[in-house]
């Protein structure tokens, strides 16, 4: 059989754990149909270990069209960066069954 | 000391957890000679939150050559994408070591 | 509000977890500004299942500029690559407020 794939954009979040289910609801809402969660541990301050970030992380990751990962950048760019510890990054993948999202 | 790259594919792919030794199985045998299993919450339907996937879910990763890439995904698709909630996707990145693979 | 975005690379090393903690302070040293750490199990040899390599992994992650990934890569190829079980790999990501790395 052959493989078709669609390119789809990830969005990879790394949050504090207590902001997790606010920031799925946003994405959802924004249009994305899934989501993964994980635990993780880390820090994210500029090197130094005894940070406020220090500690339980989740990282939320998500598989959307190029519009819907417009959105959610720009409702983490607005709403996110500037109160909370947050990383977003995303970068393109080619996804099986592409029609699904 | 120079650092060798190579490129390689990433597959990662995303299911209930139920399949995620059968999946596992097949991508070994399929020609991959690792994989890193972890524990995922999440959902993947259209939005709906009384999923039959929300739950536990199993995130399967695997850094293959792309004959062996090629490989995974047909399988995917033509034995897990109908029946299972399965979301698989895969991007290049730079292996060092890539001898090992 | 519109999004910013700067090309960093992401690097992720999966490892017996055992030295997580000596990679770690590597990365931070080289000059990564944070990480997360997320338990994985897995299997890293050239499939063989009675693996010394099978069971306990740690799969860490970095956002890092080009020059601080280089060095990273540079010290995992030169300390870690022929003495212990060490996958790692490096791709480009777009990272919303980039100016924090």
């Amino acid at each position: 059989m052959p493989v078709k794939t669609q390119t789809m954009k990830r969005i990879s979040i790394v949050a504090e754990a207590i902001i997790a289910e606010r920031l799925i609801d946003d994405i959802i809402r924004l249009g994305a149909s899934g989501y993964t969660q994980t635990a993780a541990e880390g820090r994210g301050s500029r090197g130094v270990r005894a940070s406020e970030w220090e500690g339980r992380n989740a990282k939320i990751e998500t598989i959307v069209r190029p519009d819907v990962a417009e959105k959610i950048l720009e409702r983490l760019t607005s709403h996110y960066l500037k109160n909370f510890a947050v990383i977003a990054y995303t970068h393109d993948v080619e996804v099986i069954r592409g029609d699904k999202y």
